[in-house]
């Protein structure tokens, strides 16, 4: 392998890792944006300890459950605990076809694992128990998200199907949706959403945070898409960054055009939606697709936001930030993309990216519906009736997330008294 | 070409292209920062719209407009709608010299076209209807920057005529600030800010937001500047990164000693300002210039920005967040500055300088006014007295920024009932 | 040399200078979320003149004195004011082995040094001088900075010891926290601080800026470790990336329990400050550990953090961003851990890091008291008990950091009257 080409390739991979890092930012943001006031820093203190529970679990385990290395075309494997670099050149400039070495391919790995706990964390603000919350986020994101991600990156069954996901529409956003709706299922809505005079808005309680956020995950995103070519490859990268850009724009004017046409209002927040809508949907295809064919799958993707964030509301489930019409919805719709447009569309690849994309689903969802159960039977999900009056920043934390208001003192300075 | 150098020069420009990217987080946070609290839905809603609307024209008509690649030394070419990346080698390795692919041209340059437009939403912040300010920025970005774009960078009279604009101190803030200049005149001024016992301050209503706004476009200036290389060729770059860096802290410095012996106090809104007056200055002539120069380029910039913000105050040209002053003042400067300064020094350069950024201006200033004025007399252009006062956030948008305040039910919410 | 190897390795160092500089904007985040909002415009105004003044001084001595390219093995020297690129390969790509230019090297280098003034900015917020704290940090950054620095990286005579310190647990954040002891020693707590009821919490007003700085501080930190491999060396820069990625993980959890344990409370800001903890004990050592070490070390990290919040609180130092203990601690803490952990243990090493880190800790120490205290006696470094209890917003820059509030009208809006 040619040492020059192999270093320009891993330092694009390495780019792309702290893109797909700032990511976390990013969803931290748009969530503290889209909760109350009185929720934001448990939504920020969850955040931070996704990344961290999300880095080492994957470290644990995570890893050698998606890339097992043995049992392709299998549903499960296991290459054992921890990161065991190999030895010689297979972990250096001899690993992965000679695009990156060994540890590169954890650490960029890694960042994705993290974002699938994050999806959910937005969907159950404002009412989850923090440390119910902290152990489903471990367990999804050391076990569930590795098995179903190994299915298709891991060269397990649905890869053997020609089951297409390129930066993974289902794998990451879908996986991170079901996730987030199984919780919410069982978690119900926030006390005075859902009333006998009809649904209560409940607004996020800082714009500018929501917007920095969605600024923050469309240029993480660059390094989701564009690191998932596996390769600095210029033709291949340089197409995905224009697919990925026009599929968010796209997504912006479609949902701009029918929340303006259905609530006669310019809403921000369903343009944010609807750039993340966009983005979500090209990621499954964002390869194999011509400009054109980017600027119809996030124009559709922006298009379904508004409708589904209405269709959500008037099932009532309860979702603070929109991350089911996001991710789930728009993951979906994603997934299904690449066998509709592209070099990939064809009938027999649409009904494999439905069955997987299915599968991935329904593993996904009964797995996050049996541990949110668990942890609702044993040590409780909800916060109680009067914290979540409060707020969980005072009840949870001690603390508020702003100067003004009735000043709690800090633990630890109690404690030095 | 080595595939390996092609792939480095390659990253190097997908890199300068998300951090062009971030530039627009910068300006959304700068102008959200720099309003009154009462717009601040509004100024973001702009920001995401324009980079979104910015790519699509931009891939539609603006990139074939400014690269027509005929019509050599004219001013004005077309190369046709869409994008149409050339068969074979043509637009992979073997275009633009083997430095990068034709996709990357694109998303690269798409970055920059948006950024114009950007400019203007600053300066004609608090009182314009969004939809006309849409129609506008739309089609600034879509026809005048590239005409203008082309007349030097794709090949055009200008070029031929030895006028010098690296990055685009005219090519792309001067054009961004005389567009804002002509809609400002259009729009007049803000109800209250020009009385009859003076001038009345109307403070931005997060310096917070403001100041993350002015590292981030520092940030992504890096890219910029750097990637106008349009190579990752080391000595270019890494001159660029240092001209670029040292021009900001300067500015930073030169706005300091100004604005404190002219109002004998610590602006902080002048010591940002100042930095992106230092950036916008060095920006024609990073790649010619001696760190010494940039210091000097970018010490003058900065020192020139309180004198212009008060000046454009006392002629009643109000602009919420100086972009007069920082993009068009200073870009002015910039441009002049290359034949003044560093290795293209000379009468006769400073000369061909003058007259490309008056032509540049001058063009850009009529057809702002033109379209401007077409706005004005057809779907009118300034929101009712009565929203001013209320804020552009509750009459166009059903919404708050912020949690606080008379709390107003979006209107999708509403529509769910 | 091989020129695609050299570019792709200076795209490297040049992407790690952007990382390294956008840690100013998390510095400047991180501290405007923990001070009063009262002091939000201050903070800020110190660390946007902080970058500036720091490349400025660096690039006129500080560069010269911290690589003075003779003198090896000693205590000082210096190669003239300021930047002189050497002729021909010299300079490019014959520079430094190789893997970078003289101007990649002096701008990576100098976004280091203006690191450590802002360090010192967060410890004495809210009651010093503006003007004697620029004063300070200039000559902090332009003297005290590169003479510890050179000890080591400027192949001075700690570097002949022995002494080892990746990418600055000492040389940066030490320094860092040393020269904010010294200057909040002189300076004094802020009133009402230590009363005789026992410590007065003075929470800090904004969390999503102090998490938003967080999250790009640990962003950047992957180009700070990962860009002091000085090249883009693929498995040292992979592996520092994970070493660094984990040892931030092991801090945020060591300072979720052991805060959890001491206060029955999920304390954001322990959180917060112990994913920093992490990430400043690995970068001593960051290419020198296995993940195992890495988890180790920011675990211990974090675990310590709480206990030396409350330790520096009781003993009357106070610093209202944890500075002292994030940077101080933690850096002598990850100095001293390459001699317990990874490839360089030995009990040899660790007295050489133990000697090392204190050698450097005195000499700041000492010229940063001396410092500061004769700025005392000279110009005063204190505000006045009125502008303290106003707040430095109003009383340095006549303005306030939020709309809301007694509106203040700035200086330059007055004077146009």
């Amino acid at each position: 392998m040619n040492e020059a080409l192999f270093t320009a390739n891993n330092v694009w991979m390495l780019v792309a890792t702290v893109l797909v890092f700032v990511m976390h930012l990013g969803f931290s943001a748009l969530e503290a944006g889209f909760v109350q006031r009185k929720n934001t820093v448990n939504i920020l203190f969850k955040n931070a300890m996704i990344i961290a529970i999300g880095l080492l679990t994957y470290c644990l385990i995570g890893f050698n459950l998606m890339y097992p290395g043995t049992n392709a075309g299998g549903f499960f494997g296991f290459a054992g605990f921890g990161l065991n670099m190999p030895a010689g050149e297979a972990g250096g400039i001899g690993y992965a076809d000679g695009a990156y070495t060994y540890y590169t391919d954890f650490i960029f790995q890694g960042m994705f694992a993290a974002t699938a706990a994050t999806i959910v964390s937005g969907a159950v603000a404002e009412r989850i128990k923090l440390n119910a919350f902290l152990v489903f986020a471990a367990l999804f994101v050391a076990i569930s998200y590795p098995i179903t991600g190994m299915w298709k990156w891991g060269a397990g069954w649905l890869d053997a199907a020609g089951f297409y996901d390129f930066a993974g529409s289902s794998l990451v956003h879908a996986v991170g949706g079901w996730g987030a709706l199984a919780a919410v299922l069982l978690l119900g809505a926030r006390r005075g959403k859902y009333t006998r005079n009809g649904i209560k808005p409940i607004p996020g309680h800082s714009m500018p945070l929501a917007a920095i956020g969605v600024f923050l995950l469309w240029f993480g995103w660059f390094g989701f898409n564009g690191g998932s070519v596996l390769s600095a490859d210029p033709v291949a990268v340089s197409l995905v960054f224009v697919t990925t850009a026009l599929a968010a724009s796209a997504g912006a004017v479609g949902a701009f055009i029918v929340s303006y046409s259905l609530f006669k209002s310019h809403d921000l927040s369903m343009v944010l939606n609807g750039i993340l809508g966009g983005l979500v949907g090209i990621t499954a295809g964002a390869d194999v697709m011509t400009p054109t064919d980017a600027i119809l799958i996030g124009g559709i993707a922006g298009m379904v936001i508004p409708v589904s964030v209405v269709f959500f509301d008037r099932i009532k489930v309860d979702d603070p930030v929109g991350a089911t019409s996001v991710h789930l919805v728009c993951g979906v719709w994603g997934t299904l993309a690449v066998g509709i447009f592209g070099a990939k569309a064809s009938l027999a690849q649409l009904w494999v990216q439905f069955y997987g994309t299915m599968s991935i689903g329904l593993f996904t969802f009964v797995f996050a519906f049996s541990l949110m159960y668990l942890l609702k039977v044993t040590i409780g999900i909800r916060v109680s009736e009067e914290d979540e009056e409060r707020g969980l920043d005072v009840s949870e934390h001690d603390m508020e997330a702003y100067e003004e208001g009735t000043v709690t003192e800090p633990a630890y300075q109690l404690s030095v008294k």
